[in-house]
């Protein structure tokens, strides 16, 4: 529970809360939505939470210079709606992006699906403005898609997790929507043959769109829970292609090719919008599926190098069986980033406990597969005892060093994104 | 002069170089091949020369997982030939990449023609590792396209012009190479018509592969001094696709099309690489013209938003009628990263001073455009004075104090990029 909330309206507003609590050496923890996964925006350490509900402005669309500036606590849905308008759209969708923000996004580098073609969140941001924990405002960035003037703070506050200060302004680079797209669904007889089409798809020059991934446990949870109507299969991966109505037809031909090869046994296309929407059901079949396993799950978003995603399924299965927990594994394969999910019952202390040391296990796999232990989630309270693992004591000395620079009370998120002292 | 230069084989080498100067406060600058516009090479504070001669590997090439890993020294056009026997080509495309290294696009923030499809060095640089001017091995980023653990050094190092360490290795992405391409010459009445045209090729989805602008002073002096048969006209583009020999026909249609329109006075097409070279021809021609005009050139690669294009280009008419002096512009318009080159004769000393008077009005210029001092040449000496007007007083501060976190002593590469104080 935070001592205080604030909503601020304006920067200026900002700037006198951030210099406020500095002086008082109160913790401040930046609030969008509260819809991460990380126990970033939990205020742990009391303090002021500094919610961005009511700096929501769309403050400036310009069509002709591809970008938007927006204030921080703008729904993502609602930068879509109106850049849609435009014939645009700001490339990383979040599941969550029709509730949760801007700064929220920004802060954790959110992706999703299109990011496999679009980029990450830090793909596609120009500039931002900050309220540093020392007081500052600090601009950095600008309104060109070029630049090379100096350091770059503006990737490097992007995934700072509120800890560095508070986003209060940022401009986007938006991206044309496509006019078309369309859906191949394939399966394959194992997860090592599907990982090999993944790499096929990512090594010829029509990047799909999309390219999302289940393993066999989670087609069978879709089949036989979820009761989507699918062929059994070892793997199985959706497919997209986007782009104007004259060019998809030859993309959907390029990505169908580079699908087929050994170990595929079923390439289905979805040239309607009804269609894509069908195939993507099995998808949709697995969250529901997934909680009638057990009620509680750890869902990781890890990420490995593409040629080791079969490395890494297989050590998830050797987890599985030596835990005696169910894990499945899906996500956006063109990244590597896999969403590991540890299916458990929060009330057992015992499974409890095993699925804490087979979430161990995961990042243990990750490390030694040449991974990260974030692709989009981010670390927050969650994850940030694994930081000294992921990270080594240089460049976790370095990360504290230039925190304090912009933080030097250590007032912003304290606890979140670097593993305690 | 420097005191010494040293070729360093491996990065333990370069560690006890850096510790030895670190102890000694002697100045610290790196060396790919010298080829940068901006004095960054220069050791102007004497001390030691770094040279990644001697530290030029391709490490690893993994096509299976789109990257490659590779020594400092690599020569840029090095790269593009390993990557190509796989299919692949690293974006970042300098007309110097036949003579510059990795070390130097990355120190630069480097970019090219396909900067607009593809994006610049920081664009396509997954992780690297740093001897900081501490002394320490700092590795950021990694083998994956996408990542949320902590703080992201990758693109801070990304255009730190050597101020912050030497680059001892670095992980870069691959794209696969296009299999066709196919150029586009529109000619236009006036720098406006032609913004405009860049503004509609940008807001449609096929994004072209270059996108390369010349003024109606270009065209001129390509015409009557360098010879090249093209009509007059008030500005040129150069534009192309690249893909698929399926998508590319389509690809170039939606082109076109965004290309015509008001003020459109001639569009050529290239169906095939003799064409495509022919048309070509005239931006080729420009560069010896330019030489016959004055013996001297102030080349600035200022960047402002597209839709300022011709608000800059009438401020530099105004600028070349105030000084006396041919000012042209071409580059890289997509971007908005506009080459301007104020003409003049170093032996003249009148000239100089107006040459130097045109340079701070076009800094003026694009800096109250909403523009910025550097799209891919960085600030190295040339432009340092200038950072103070570009970047505003907190933020400055704030890059001076995270530099002294690398770089307590101040010897990474003194007076560069940043302003003296
Ligand atoms: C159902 C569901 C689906 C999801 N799907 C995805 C997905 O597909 N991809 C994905 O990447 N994520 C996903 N997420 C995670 C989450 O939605 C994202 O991380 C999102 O970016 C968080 O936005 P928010 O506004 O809720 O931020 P919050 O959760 O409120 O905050 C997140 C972090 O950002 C900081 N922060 C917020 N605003 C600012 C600011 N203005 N300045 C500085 N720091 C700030 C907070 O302190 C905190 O550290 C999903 C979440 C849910 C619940
Ligand atoms: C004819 C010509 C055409 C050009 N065309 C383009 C173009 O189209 N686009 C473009 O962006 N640039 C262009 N350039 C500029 C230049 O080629 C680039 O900036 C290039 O990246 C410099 O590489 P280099 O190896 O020569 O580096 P250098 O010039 O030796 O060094 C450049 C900077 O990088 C630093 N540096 C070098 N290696 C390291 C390292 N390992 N660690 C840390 N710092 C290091 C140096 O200290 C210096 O600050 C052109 C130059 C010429 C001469």
């Amino acid at each position: 529970m935070p001592a205080a909330v604030a909503l601020p309206r304006e920067v200026a507003q900002v700037q006198a809360l951030v210099a406020a609590c500095r002086d008082a050496r109160m913790p401040v923890v930046a609030r969008g939505r509260g819809t991460n996964t990380t126990g970033a925006s939990v205020p742990s350490g009391g303090g002021l939470v500094v919610s961005f509900e009511r700096m929501d402005r769309l403050l400036r669309l310009a069509p002709e210079d591809r970008l938007a500036v927006v204030e921080p606590g703008l729904l993502n849905g609602r930068l879509q709606e109106a850049a849609a308008e435009h014939g645009f759209f700001w490339p990383p969708d979040p599941t969550s992006a029709p509730y949760c923000t801007i700064g929220g996004n920004i802060a954790t580098n959110a992706g999703g699906p299109a990011a496999v073609k679009y980029g990450a969140t830090r793909d596609n941001v120009l500039g931002l403005a900050l309220v540093a924990g020392n007081g500052e405002l600090i601009r950095c960035g600008g309104n060109t898609t070029k630049a090379s003037t100096g350091y770059d703070f503006t990737r490097f506050v992007i995934g700072s997790e509120g800890t560095l200060g508070l986003v209060v302004e940022a401009t986007l680079k938006l991206s044309p929507k496509p006019r078309a797209r369309q859906a191949l669904r394939a399966l394959y007889d194992s997860v090592e043959s599907a990982a090999a089409a993944v790499a096929r798809l990512m090594a010829q020059p029509v990047v799909p769109s999309m390219l999302e991934f289940m393993d066999g446990d989670c087609v069978r949870l879709a089949r036989e829970v979820g009761g989507a109507d699918i062929p059994a299969a070892g793997a199985l991966l959706m497919i997209e292609a986007d782009g104007d109505p004259d060019t998809l037809p030859h993309a959907v031909a390029a990505l169908r090719r580079a699908a087929d090869g050994p170990g595929a046994i079923g390439i289905d296309d979805a040239p309607d919008e009804a269609a894509r929407l069908k195939l993507w059901a099995a998808r949709k079949a697995l969250s529901p599926a997934l909680r009638t396993i057990a009620p509680g799950k750890i869902n990781e978003d890890v990420v490995v190098p593409v040629s080791r995603i079969p490395a890494l399924v297989e050590a998830v299965r050797a987890l599985s069986r030596r835990h005696g927990l169910t894990i499945v594994c899906f996500g956006h394969a063109g990244n590597g980033n896999l969403h590991t999910n540890i299916l458990y019952d929060p009330a057992d202390a015992d499974e409890s406990r095993r699925a804490e040391a087979a979430m161990h296990g995961v990042f243990d796999a990750v490390l030694s597969l040449d991974g990260t232990l974030s692709g989009e989630h981010g670390i927050g309270l969650a994850k940030r005892d694994f930081m000294g693992r992921a990270v080594d004591a240089p460049t976790l000395a370095m990360m504290r060093a230039v925190k304090a620079q912009f933080d030097p009370q250590g007032i912003m998120n304290p606890g979140k994104l670097l593993p305690p002292t």
